[in-house]
């Protein structure tokens, strides 16, 4: 029997567990999850044979070293944070260890330890960080293997609502943590490359330059520009290439939307506003406006942000009833990005019978024997239902078989890395095919965005 | 021979020392000024019988605690963040201290043993803060001791150009640390209270809320918020004013043309920019700007700011020359704030025979006798040159009337405190009108923001 130890049995563990408990007779694995609640870990391994839950508090460095010494294989699913302690003990007891979070410079700076003892810590090999870096490789190496040139990358994922659950006017609901969807962009102007050119959007922006994607059986998406696009551009090789791009998904019309409550500085989580316990729905909104007594919050609103009344602008304000006077934030000192996650959650939160949707869309461009071409890539996956969901499936998966091949012997370069190589993306994506996770590819000549060579 | 030491002689200390030196014979008064550049330090010194320069590095220790010792009192003209050392030397030795700038927490903690040494720490004792206080609390004073109640406290100031030598579409120029200039605004959402609702407006919104101020044979101003407006609240004792804010007072249309650089995102000074040695502002400026070969960088800045080609919006960014394609920024590693402050800096840059002008207005609405009154209060000066900037004059002048009312035993109460006691603004506010710095003040019935008293 070989153990792997889970630490984290959170709702984005199930999948991964799953995958894991189902294999553990043919593979001969004794499964350990680890949760600081004993319940949380339980709850999967009930009644199954190879599994035994423990309580788990990672700051208690007793049990922590005590449960990674005991085990073949470390599966970290703590938020980033937490990982450092656990690669640690890891090292020092010569264990292979997998996370599905980016790789922290403390992380990074083991690498070489790592190294000499043989070990694989396999890190950001979820969906995004993970499944993106995996399908974007396979692409990217098989151009290069045959002699094509890279000229343009761009990336995009999105976590949305599945197609027969998308009954809100923004298309929109929380499938995943819905503080990371209202802060999402803040922290610096977004960067990227074009056509060779470097491009700035400030956070204040952002939400008005979208690009729009299609997918065949899906329809149409829009995407923003993440903070840095550049930030593997060495790691893919892709130094010279002349466009670099990577966004965040969302069905069209949302960043229009959202762009509402960048304008009004809803989102802004830097600062705390007065007396937000008892603050209602509508005087919050009222705190973004000019003081005027004699005209409506709805009035000033439109004013404002410039909405007609008959722009479905104002239908999505009045669908999340934001200007309601009844209803309290109820949380004390709260930021405005806080409060603003309080209304959004009555609205965008997954019904019992709700599935999410996780779509992922790269294209690339190349050069080969003279001539232009592209490759476009997508993927869809609509979740089962609330606990398998597709979020769930998409990040635990790539986890769990990662962890199974490094395990097996089928991954075996050491250190600390990131799933680019071939000897990892390649067993990972043909084994995640089983499950559905599949890469569509359309071919076209290459457009770019200057098709007409113009020097601009 | 009671002996003043200034630590600073940069440019904002010329009508500082100078007051001291005309004084220096009369009240028996030695200066000792120390500066990092001797020839800075002797540039005031020269020919000046009760005057020595010397050279002093604050952060020489032994230098700075023999240069403390030997005073009386110490004036600390250098930056905010490097008073502190000078403040402990002056509390080790006994001696009192005068700074023009904000109380620093790190001050703010040497309180008990200041008072138990009977020493007095003033500081906030220039323009802004300084006169901003004083001229305040002697009205506010003046309302209350005759039984009024305080509704409303507003106040604005501005450092700008003098109508003589406005020659500019901006009706700017920097008259001051240009930097303060560009990132002013930045680092959170400006906070403020209008009859008794608290309103919030992001940094990108900022400049687009301007209310106007108009002032007699100087035309019409506009005001944007400062970031906390509550600052001083407790200190006034105004914990139960309806209205308090603050602002900063530009000349009409200059808030509306500069919220064309915040949306573009070129006041940024968070993040780098790439290549920015050889980048011209052309470059510069289509940084911003999506990429799009065939459109000239001219209309895609038109389309995206919305700038009709008869706007004056349009006007003000061709006069600084911003599409030029030859000149470069020329600094290495520019975030866009420092790239922005370059290409102003052409432009906005004093000329020899220029003067800079220095506004103040305050707004007091009170009730009394149960009606409801306003003073308005507002203060213009002209500087005499580029040495004697109004700037200089308006800092220093408090600074140096303070000193020596301190060392005369005019000003006795202890501690670290700001300029807001009777005993400390009535003699300065009183000196300060022979040199032309007088407040003129206007009497109206009070409106405030809801004159209908409206339940808004």
């Amino acid at each position: 029997m070989r153990e792997i130890l889970i630490i984290g049995a959170g709702r984005s563990a199930s999948s991964l567990i799953n995958y894991l408990l189902d294999k553990s007779a043919s593979e001969n694995l004794s499964i350990t999850i680890g949760d600081q609640s004993i319940q949380a870990a339980q709850k999967f391994t009930e009644g199954h044979p190879n599994a035994r839950a423990i309580l788990l508090d990672v700051f208690n460095e007793e049990d922590r070293r005590a449960a990674v010494e005991s085990a073949d294989l470390v599966i970290s699913m703590l938020p980033a944070r937490f990982h450092i302690e656990v690669a640690k003990d890891c090292l020092e007891f010569g264990k292979h260890m997998v996370t599905a979070s980016y790789v922290s410079d403390e992380m990074l700076s083991l690498d070489t330890k790592v190294k000499s003892k043989g070990l694989v810590f396999m890190n950001e090999i979820g969906l995004d960080p993970g499944i993106d870096h995996m399908s974007a490789m396979q692409v990217i190496d098989r151009i290069r293997d045959g002699g094509g040139k890279m000229l343009l990358f761009e990336s995009f994922t999105g976590g949305l609502i599945a197609p027969e659950s998308d009954n809100n006017l923004w298309h929109y609901k929380f499938t995943w943590n819905p503080r990371n969807v209202v802060v999402a962009g803040q922290g610096g102007a977004a960067e990227f490359i074009q056509e060779g050119t470097y491009k700035y959007i400030p956070y204040h922006r952002l939400f008005r330059r979208t690009e729009f994607l299609d997918i065949e059986g899906y329809g149409r998406f829009e995407a923003y520009a993440n903070r840095n696009s550049l930030k593997y551009r060495e790691a893919y090789g892709l130094e010279d290439v002349l466009t670099l791009y990577r966004g965040t998904i969302r069905r069209v019309g949302y960043s229009r939307a959202w762009n509402m409550f960048v304008q009004l500085g809803m989102t802004d989580d830097s600062y705390q506003l007065q007396n937000t316990e008892d603050m209602t729905y509508r005087e919050f909104v009222n705190c973004f406006l000019p003081y005027s007594p004699t005209d409506s919050v709805e009035l000033k609103m439109r004013h404002n942000l410039k909405i007609d009344q008959d722009d479905v602008m104002w239908d999505k304000l009045m669908e999340l009833d934001l200007f309601n006077n009844k209803k309290t934030i109820g949380i004390e000192n709260a930021t405005p990005a806080q409060a603003l996650q309080k209304i959004l959650m009555d609205k965008w939160t997954l019904d019992e019978n709700d599935k999410d949707m996780i779509v992922m869309y790269h294209k690339f461009g190349y050069e080969l024997n003279g001539k232009r071409k592209q490759i476009d890539s997508n993927m869809v996956i609509i979740g089962e239902d609330t606990v398998e969901t597709a979020m769930a499936k998409t990040v635990g998966l790539p986890v769990a078989i990662a962890a199974l091949k490094i395990l097996n012997g089928e991954i075996t370069t050491p250190g600390v890395q990131i799933p680019i190589a071939k000897e990892v993306y390649e067993p990972i994506l043909k084994e995640l095919e089983d499950y559905g996770i599949i890469f569509k590819e359309n071919f076209a000549d290459y457009l770019g965005y200057n098709p007409d060579n113009i020097i601009g």
